[in-house]
């Protein structure tokens, strides 16, 4: 008997979680995920994630895949699910998928939004949603050194444990640009797969620029010495959602049965 | 000796908190910036509001005042309070103020906003700083509700107990509107003072008029009755901000020494 394969996309805030993937000792949204789909539907089952998120790192749209052994209706899982999760994590939609999908290895981009509240004062109600900076950053020059980030290089400079990363250290990033609105400066990292803590890394290198501490052509030297230096801060983790992850439309076919989209923007 | 008397503008998250006064067993903002201010100062103050906001209630900005014996630069109490108190309450401005500034009684307008997020699911991130309605609501039909609050009149309707309200249950309300941004309903409440629970009434009423249960029109005739019904339910908390509260500026004069003002905007 074949079983179902499922895609869905959820979004949480990560506040109360040590990341996504199951450890001991330790609440991550995979493991409430996984009890909630136990008792919904009977069937135990391993929920496979795009990726994983840190601890305190949100996401607006992550995307996990899961197997059943029987038939369960799409909208009983994405309703069912929601009342039984805790609200700070939530069904934005469910699919029906072929068996060849997998949110982490059929995922053609991901996109990461790490944002910075620059102020005196952090408002109350953002307090778990933004990093914090309380001098003017230099916009312009985070941007030129965003800019000289994007394209195919060896980041093992920007990552936090490059020996996780044993195959290789090169990565892809098709966009990182750094936009400002208010007190708000948002930086947007696109590519079709980071390195352990990259995102953090990238966001803590840039507010290095935007103080002044390094100048926006070091970030070419920076990526080219390939070692970890003072230079690149990890960012905190709770600036940083996941936002989305893409996939090719052929690999969720036509037959994909889909319930209407629910938007999670904030 | 004459006290000093200085003004707070102030921001908090109420989610942690049994709403802005002090109260046997439970913790308030008040006790707790009375508390940090005792630490910094070493003089014992009372801190007295613009009023009280209830349990789970948020703001974006509450004024207080206290009275200090001896003088205490505004910009230490500012930073020193900011580096004492929680992150979900942070002091945005401090002023000297003239002895007969009082917080409740010079204000002249206070402004709340009301937000609800309509649709299937609530964003994990917004779950602690909006109500949630499934359903989409005729934003029409609640702005014409909206516009039949407005005026001078006896909201004994549209209070939890109007018996705390011996004098009078008359009140001007100048602006009473309905906006919506995609997901995001705001209701703008604005008026020299409301009863007790009366925005969470207002709206509470108008998500009745959203959802078909109420028509527009008999906004008039709830007003008019005097009493309250299941027509006006209170809406939950933590969909209300207390947004500003104004006062004239000849009761700050223009011998305020004032420090630059932090913008609280989300």
């Amino acid at each position: 008997m074949n079983a179902r394969r499922y895609r869905i996309d959820l979004s949480y805030d990560g506040t109360n979680y040590a990341g996504w993937q199951i450890q001991p000792n330790a609440l991550t949204v995979q493991e409430v995920l996984e009890k909630n789909l136990l008792t919904l539907t009977k069937q135990p089952t391993k929920v496979h994630g795009s990726g994983r998120t840190d601890q305190g790192v949100h996401a607006r749209r992550q995307t996990a895949h899961f197997d059943l052994q029987r038939d369960f209706p799409i909208t009983a899982i994405r309703k069912g699910l929601n009342g039984l999760l805790p609200p700070d994590i939530r069904i934005l939609r469910v699919r029906r998928v072929p068996g060849d999908f997998h949110a982490r290895r059929s995922a053609v981009e991901k996109e990461y939004r790490y944002f910075i509240h620059c102020a005196e004062v952090l408002p109350p109600c953002l307090r778990l949603y933004r990093a914090h900076v309380r001098r003017a950053l230099h916009v312009a020059a985070m941007q030129e050194a965003a800019h000289r980030l994007e394209g195919r290089h060896d980041f093992a400079a920007f990552t936090a444990n490059p020996r996780r990363h044993v195959e290789s250290t090169v990565r892809t990033v098709s966009e990182c640009s750094v936009r400002k609105n208010g007190a708000r400066i948002q930086i947007v990292a696109r590519g079709e797969g980071f390195l352990y803590r990259m995102v953090r890394s990238l966001a803590g290198c840039l507010i290095r620029v935007g103080e002044g501490a390094v100048l926006p052509a070091e970030a070419t030297r920076i990526l080219k010495s390939g070692t970890r230096t003072a230079e690149v801060p990890t960012a905190p983790p709770q600036g940083l959602f996941l936002w989305n992850v893409k996939y090719d439309c052929g690999i969720v076919g036509t037959n994909a049965d889909s319930d209407p989209s629910i938007t999670a923007g904030k």
